[in-house]
This record gives C-alpha cells, structure tokens and sequence, in this order.
C-alpha cells in the first residue's frame, strides 16, 4: 500500500478580483474551492492512474470536513486522524497581473491526537511506501519527520521525502526511495546556481552519495533528470499550455510510485512520473485519463551518463 | 414574533497579517471565522436581550452549515431555507494599517428554493415583524425587497427596512415601522452634507413624511436622533473605547424592536437601540449582559423639538 501523509492541508479559497484596492471593500468575481494538499494532491493522482492509496494527516472542523467529503465523492481512500481544531483555510487572490496567497497558519494539534496518528505507523508492512509532503503544523514541532522516518524503518517499510530545504537533507541518511527537488530547490540546497543540465548532474550525483535511492530534478518546461544507482536519465520538456502548476510537482512523484511500486523499474516509473507532472500542469484542474495518455506517448528520455 | 430576514448571509474569515506583499505568498497570523449577515446579527442581539426572534434567509453548502450549527449552539432559533449552491465566504483582511473587504458574490437560487423561502411569508401574523436587512444575491432581483414587502402587508403585519439608497426610499410608501439610515447615508440620500445635527433634523422629518414610522439617525461617537411622528429627540454620544463597529448598527435595530414590541413606546425603545448599538461598539465580539446594562445607565436623552 502506498500512504500519503499531508500534516498541515487546507481548503483553498481562491478569489478572482478585476481590481484590488487595499484598504478597502473589493467585490470579487469567480470563486472556488479545493481540498489543498501535497499529499493530497498525490492521492488524487495516484487513484486517476488506479494505484491504490491511502491519504494520511489531520483534519478538523468544517474544513476538515469539507476536505473528507471530498475525498469520499472522489473513492479516494483516506484515514485522517479527527482534530478539535480546525484544518486552516488558505486564501488564493488571482487577477490578471498577479497571484497573491494568503497562508493560514495550521492547527492547533492535541496529545493524543498526534498519538493516535502515531498509531497508524506501527502498523506499516514492509512492502508499505510513506510519502512524506510538505510543511509541519508548529504544534508538530520541527523534528516530526525525523520521528515519522524512524517509525518506518523501524517497520523496514520504504518512504518518499517530498520537502524542501533542511528536511530534505536529514532525510537522506535514511535512504529514501525518491526525493524531487526542482532546479530552484537544488540552487537553494548547494547554494549554487545553475546554467545548463550538465552543471545539474554533479549536484544530482551528490543527493545519491548522501543517501537518497532515486533523485528526480525537475525543470518546469525545461524537462527533467532522473539519477538512479547505475544511471542519469534526461526527459525533455513537453510542448504544450501552461494551464496550472499547482500539484505538478506532486503528480510527478505520484506518477513514479504508481509505476515504481508495481514494476520496481526507476525508469519506466519516471516516464509515468513525467507524463503525470506534465498532463497535471496543462490542466486547470486534473487530467482526464486520455490527455494523460496522450502526453505519455510523448515523453522522450534519453541516457546521459 | 420578530422575523429577521438576511437574503445574503456569509462566513466572514479574517486573516491578520502583518505586512502585506501583492503577487507574493504571505504567511498569515491569526485567522478568525465568524457567521455574518446583518439579520442574523440581528437575531445574536435580540438572543443576547431575552427577545424571541427567527432568523430567516438561505443557507448552502458547508459554509452555511457552518452558519447554521452556530446559530443553534447559540440557542438562536432559525429556519433559514436550505440551498444547493454554496453560501458565500467573504475574506477580510486586517493589519495595523488597514482592513481590505474581499466580498464574494452571493449564490445562485433555483425557482424551487425561491417559492420555498416565499412560503414562510403567507403564515405571517398580524402582531409579527419582519426585519428587512442587507444586500439581494443577484438571482433575486432587485426587486425582491418589494414583493417581500407586498407579501408582509397582505398579512396586516409590519416591517422594518434596514438597507441603504434607493431601496430604503422605495420601501417608505409601506411605511415601515423603523428605518435607520446613518448620517452618511442620509447625505447620499438627499445629496447634501451636514454640518450639525440641526440641520439633520428637516431631512429626518422628510422620511417621516415620506412614510416612515420612526427614524433613526445613527451619527457613530457623535450619539443619534429618533424621529416619531409627534418628537424628536437627540441621544448624547456614550464615551469609550470603539472595539468593533460591525453590527453595531444590526444591534441598534435589536435593541429598538425588542422593547418596541413589547411597550410599543418609541422613547423606551430608543434607549435600548442606543444601549445594544453602543455596547456592541466597545466590544470585540458580543456584549456580556452586564456592560450592556452599564451602558444603558449612561444613556441620555434629550427633547429636541
């Protein structure tokens, strides 16, 4: 089974405005609301591709609830942990010119909330893949993760670090099956800045040295690298319109999984991988199974290395 | 019994923040939700003073559950009709500099929801009133006040107008018992601008003349002016702390109909009007009993013609 772990969702609120006056009342046009969620977002990819998964993380109140009904209509299995607090609401202010967001600070979370969550990790089976994704509740603390990772090693289970920054690089000594930082992420990481592909690979090389089993580097329209143990895989960029990135990122891991936990073959799950980031980017909301297939007869990767 | 009537109710979510970037992600503070609608406001006040009164309007969605379960937690007794469409979610954002309104459009109501709420008006008794506040969600009609005001004068009982502009005027030919224009909204009315409460005064009269039973005209820190068809009289500005002005002027219009309907004396009514509005003026939220009968000590009113 594969789980995905979202610790801090949100009902996102997106308005549209012609035109934003601070200071005062503005009237907005189009509305819309939707279940946010690194690993949400990964659970709803991974049933579009009929991998079975189980959405994990805390939910409360009505936005909690707003979030589990949606799954529910969507047969997206999920056994979030009930909160008393409420699962925060993230404000997304689109116009012409720009997107604004607003990001609610997460919930408080209670003791033995987050032991019954616990709960759930000493039940993992070894052929179990986490995916961990995304940011941490405060009340969690920083370290939540590292806790997580070793209540499944400890159950010789397998995860996905789908974070940035510092968590990234304290997951690796524990050997993650996939990491996938995007070029921004990488420059941020090595403090470092990139001109071409080739200057990518050491850096890639290196994630692998440090401990991660599988690094994929994406570069929006510019493609993507896969680093493998034997092997560096390059897939070229898909032409196509930009319609929405958000949960591009996360279809892209969820793409590998599906594949990768099935066949255990990094290479034709990175090609699942790129067809699922890219099809979920040309779309406003998710793709439809026959553009996903579409852009999957146009992925073309090659050897580098 | 008193009807209140909110044909538009919202969730309010306020988003504090400390510094605001357009076209950046923003991590927002405190957030706070809140069931907002000037008749429910309505209904929280008159709850808050002892008198009975039914929240009427539509309710949708998980927001307006949200409403909805508020209301009954608050033992505030509601029949509000129920609807397919979401009820709307306005987003206020608050810094130490300024608040900026984000007001969503209202939903949209099929004919079956319409003719549903329409019914409640034909078991309308002689003795009931209905208190008329706020906007029309736009798949009502502008005219929609009007043909409330129809269906509550067919059944001999009475109504209160508590919008603003035209409306107001085009409801005084069926004289409602109370209208509550602002000093600022008085001078859109009549297109001029007062220097003084003296020349207040003809203006008041003239929407007596125009059909109003009582005026009152709310004029913030500077007090208030009842007009009734033989007095006119001015109640001082109360001192203290402004702490939230929203609903301040819903519960003025409380405070007038829960003494009114029971003494029938426009005076005593008056004084409640001034206690609820100027209480709920110097509080964050509702008042406590106690600081709303405090402030009714202070009141003072005077003759003025």
């Amino acid at each position: 089974m594969i789980y995905t772990v979202t610790l801090n969702p949100a009902l996102d609120y997106f308005m549209n405005y012609e035109e934003l006056a601070l200071g005062e009342v503005n009237r907005t046009g189009k509305t819309q609301i939707s279940a946010g969620g690194k690993g949400i977002m990964e659970s709803r990819m991974l049933s579009l591709i009929g991998a079975k998964s189980k959405a994990l993380g805390f939910l409360g109140g009505f936005s909690g609830q707003y979030i589990k009904d949606f799954l529910n209509e969507n047969q997206i299995d999920s056994d979030f942990t009930e909160i008393e607090d409420l699962t925060r609401i993230n404000v997304k202010l689109k116009s012409q010119e720009n997107e604004t967001s607003f990001d609610a600070a997460g919930p408080k979370l209670q003791e033995s909330e987050i032991n019954h969550f616990l709960e759930k990790f000493d039940h993992l089976k070894e052929d179990d893949i986490v995916v961990f994704a995304g940011t941490i509740p405060k009340s969690l603390g920083e370290d939540f993760y590292e806790r997580l990772i070793a209540k499944v090693q400890k159950q010789k289970a397998t995860f996905v670090m789908d974070v940035d920054g510092q968590k990234l690089l304290d997951s690796l000594p524990a050997h993650p099956l996939l990491i996938k930082p995007n070029r921004e992420e990488l420059e941020a990481i090595f403090e470092t800045s990139f001109k071409n592909n080739e200057q990518i690979i050491p850096y890639g090389q290196k994630l692998l040295e440090m401990g991660a089993q599988n690094v994929i580097v994406s570069m929006a329209g510019d493609g993507a690298l896969l680093f493998t143990n034997e092997k560096v895989y390059f897939a070229q960029g898909i032409k196509g319109e930009l319609k929405n990135s958000i949960g591009a990122g996360d279809s892209t891991v969820a793409g590998f999984l599906a594949e990768y936990s099935q066949s255990k073959d990094p290479l034709l799950a990175f090609r699942q991988a790129i067809a699922c980031g890219t099809s979920k980017a040309f779309s406003d909301d998710m793709p439809s199974r026959a553009f996903l297939e579409e852009i999957y007869k146009k992925v073309n990767i090659s050897e580098v290395k």
